[in-house]
């Protein structure tokens, strides 16, 4: 493709149907900007939001975001059960077609200065556009959440922001920006109640301790649906792949004999990956994504 | 998406990769046809060549692979495991994008006058662009093949073609040529040299013995793979989608005890189909087409 296309999935620290349609609304308003989804989680008390535009319009809705988020969300009264260090929580930046993971980098910089000069706000640069290497990693940027980067914001070295104040935003706490390839963010939810269960199956998963080398996973208590829920973040859905994720859960969840409830995928996923489970669950081992009719309107029609 | 785009899967007589490549290469010369997919199967000796473009280019891929069939097929002397009734045996006309069926009859009626009236020989116009009830049936027109055609073709009524010659032509033989909307050619394969067994399936499974109602399906011997197909036609994988089909041919097989080898996507697949397999299969009953992120890049960036 040889369109230049810049995808985020911005996490905003919110389930209110109010907050999120205002906000994209207000997105859509933007010549050349597109919300391609959005979902909300009571439970995580969070939201997402998947955009896709060029760097103007996607630095413009960055903007829409947080000037809503500003009037309307404040972390410090947070409840939620998965991990973030503000209102807006991280925004990835991700390149398509001709776009260049520089571009994206050079973007998620633009962005971060922006922002903290605007909000006298904390912001950390992490995955490939982060500065030091000790923010590569998001969990360990937002370990803790909020309420662990509140008490070490001034104290522990790797806690320092990359751009901004040394100090929480009262309302916007934090924000994680940067850029990154495409991940599948890939939920499964299991027929019980205990939390234990769906945490020891995220850890059996995940990669650091002997899973899928390039998932990570934690457990959520979903309790609005009497659930639990694996949560898991793709990061290379080509070595470890949403089949892997969605077997190994269930292989595991036996040990307890518990089953899967369902799953969700949150936000965008990437054709290719379609095609990978497609060819998995069918037996088509040669399955090819110039099969798919619809990929030719993209590649040879420009 | 806005634009005019007719696919067309045609289907020949011959799995020989010298004639397909010619035939493949040439049409790829044609400014504004793709070929998007093509494959061969030596056992059903048969080739499937997917097309996309506007009529005046689909016209013209058409008359260059009559061209290469009549140089290099005659059906006179052709084996195989698939009913066929020409050198050139199926061309089928989909619309895409602003394309209407109206425009794909029209395409097919023209065509077909074109090819009755080259090669002096007999033209059926099916589905869609039928000009009789008879001829609506693909299955119908090709009953007994080649042979039986060139049998019945002076004195069974419904065998009179709609253009051209009452009477086939020496290599060529006849051709049918259609509008319809898009199927789905999925092959299941079983461990089993056992031809009764998938010509039993194949009848459980399709619609008119009270299997699936928009399914067609016959059972094939792949002498050289020492195994036997199912060989289907979803004719529209929304009322009886590729899940139901899979797993009813996995379910009777059962009875015989023989298991699934793999199976087969024969040309083009649309993407809506992809999705409900993924939504089956890991269970994401609301899982959406908008969730893909290639969508977007059809639907909103013309």
């Amino acid at each position: 493709m040889k369109r230049k296309i810049i995808q985020s999935a911005i996490n905003i620290s919110s389930s209110d149907e109010k907050i999120i349609n205002k906000m994209t609304e207000s997105i859509g308003q933007i010549p050349g900007c597109l919300v391609a989804d959005y979902s909300s989680d009571i439970d995580h008390n969070r939201s997402v939001i998947s955009i896709l535009g060029d760097e103007k319009n996607l630095t413009k809705a960055v903007f829409v975001i947080f000037e809503i988020a500003y009037e309307t969300i404040d972390i410090s009264h947070h409840h939620g059960e998965h991990p973030r260090i503000g209102a807006v929580d991280v925004i990835p930046f991700t390149p398509w077609g001709i776009t260049t993971m520089e571009d994206c980098i050079v973007l998620a910089q633009s962005v971060g200065r922006e922002i903290a000069k605007k909000y006298l706000m904390p912001v950390y640069l992490y995955g490939e556009a982060a500065l030091i290497p000790e923010h590569e990693n998001l969990s360990l940027i937002r370990r803790g959440g909020y309420e662990s980067l509140l008490q070490e914001i001034h104290r522990v070295a790797d806690r320092k922001p990359d751009y901004g104040l040394t100090r929480l935003h009262p309302t916007l706490g934090a924000v994680a920006i940067g850029a990154r390839n495409p991940l599948v963010a890939f939920n499964v939810n299991l027929k019980s109640t205990d939390i234990k269960i769906a945490k020891e199956i995220a850890k059996k998963v995940r990669g650091e301790y002997g899973g899928l080398t390039r998932v990570k996973a934690i457990g959520v208590n979903l309790r609005s649906r009497d659930l639990v829920q694996v949560s898991m973040n793709l990061l290379n859905y080509r070595m470890s792949t949403v089949v892997q994720a969605y077997e190994l859960v269930k292989i595991e969840a036996r040990r307890y004999g518990v089953e899967i409830q369902g799953s969700e995928i949150i936000g965008l996923v990437p054709l290719e990956c379609l095609v990978d489970i497609v060819g998995y669950y069918l037996s088509i081992p040669d399955l090819k994504i110039s099969q798919v009719l619809e990929y030719h309107f993209i590649e040879n029609f420009d």
